[in-house]
């Protein structure tokens, strides 16, 4: 991914810890994309009835960090009182949809995969959100 | 709007007070596209340099908006934590927004016009959000 | 919804037909918010098997419509063949949603709503290209 | 990033190029973020009155090419002519963004990165549209 270049390029450095803010950028990143797969991957799952509340929580935390993803790349202008309230909830979706796929992993690899993704986005927002709380 | 109909052809009931969860939708909706317009709106002003940090804030919110409109939509399997971490930062990135707009409400329309719908959302959260409070 | 007032208080007025877009943005806002409750209604379904590419192709929807009523929502140094290519993508999705829901209209109020307000997405698009095909 | 990973293990393969189908995820994800900050980067220039066309299309592109990212990385009950017509809107909006962006690219090196990426992204869509069209 491109994003460290960018931030490297940009006109202002960042307020955050450059290292955990990249991480956690990057892991959204990926943890979007990994659930919108995984979600989509259940759809096609002869179990899909047992797989809804899978999807579900997928869904959601794909949108969750998407939004967090876009809102942390940003460097202009930051508001620590948004970014820690925006990783929060991050953090809390990404531990919930976790906690699902976790339970399907031995039956469907995607789930196993997701759920290992979501794990690594919940502490990279963690390990970021302790250099900003107040 | 056509949410209200979507919601009461839903097979499942909503776990939430019904009214406020619509309003709650319906004002994130709304905040989404009016801060995508005002961030739009700041870049056409002559004095673009002094709207950075709304410019930054009205895309901040409208993610924010968004992707909490998406989650509270669905009804399907709703986890009580995610819903509740997304409305508290929902309802925290809409009152930075609406401060920053604020500050510009004499000088630009567009600015009056979003701090208000900036903070019709950020009391619909903190309404939904106390009936879902642990 | 606060779109036709953002619009009037833009320092810019539109390039394009402004009832035409004013329509669209709307469409497009109410069919993204539309797709995300059906497809989360198909999945609490006793027949969630047979809605699966329901499903998908409201989530596709609902994401196309999303980024369509973004970019439409900017009236900010305009790109034409940008807007025009955007407004074609998203009206072959509502056209591919629209059909599939109307195959469960009969089954499921959710998808005879969701159906109705694919096609006049659908149209909202057509009616506002017609205006800037070269 | 994990889409890879996540593709091998979908129950479903894909119908497409399965190379230039994860090139073309890839690579969207990847613009999507870079034009993200690239608007973010030009609003903290010095001479941010005249990015403003670059920060409307980044904005545009960024929204263009997550809209299409997700939808070409759902397997599941696919619809030709919908990724058809987001490929094409995904490469119209990425070359209007790179051109754009190719002016700034001796001033500014995020843009010069960006132009690089929003290329890199229209040429996987044109690869990956070149397999699909009818």
């Amino acid at each position: 991914m491109t994003v460290r270049d960018m931030l490297e390029a940009h006109p202002r450095s960042t307020v955050l810890d450059r290292d955990l803010l990249l991480r956690c950028i990057e892991e959204c990143i990926d943890c979007a994309a990994t659930c919108t797969s995984c979600a989509d991957a259940d759809l096609a799952e002869p179990d899909v009835a047992e797989m809804v509340r899978c999807v579900r929580l997928c869904l959601d935390c794909a949108d969750a960090c998407q939004a967090t993803g876009r809102i942390l790349i940003r460097q202009t202008e930051p508001d620590l009182g948004v970014l820690r309230a925006e990783i929060e909830a991050c953090a809390a979706t990404c531990r919930a949809c976790a906690e699902e796929c976790e339970k399907h992993a031995s039956n469907h690899e995607h789930c196993r995969i997701c759920a290992e993704v979501c794990r690594r986005c919940e502490r990279a927002c963690e390990d970021l959100l302790a250099t900003i709380r107040d």
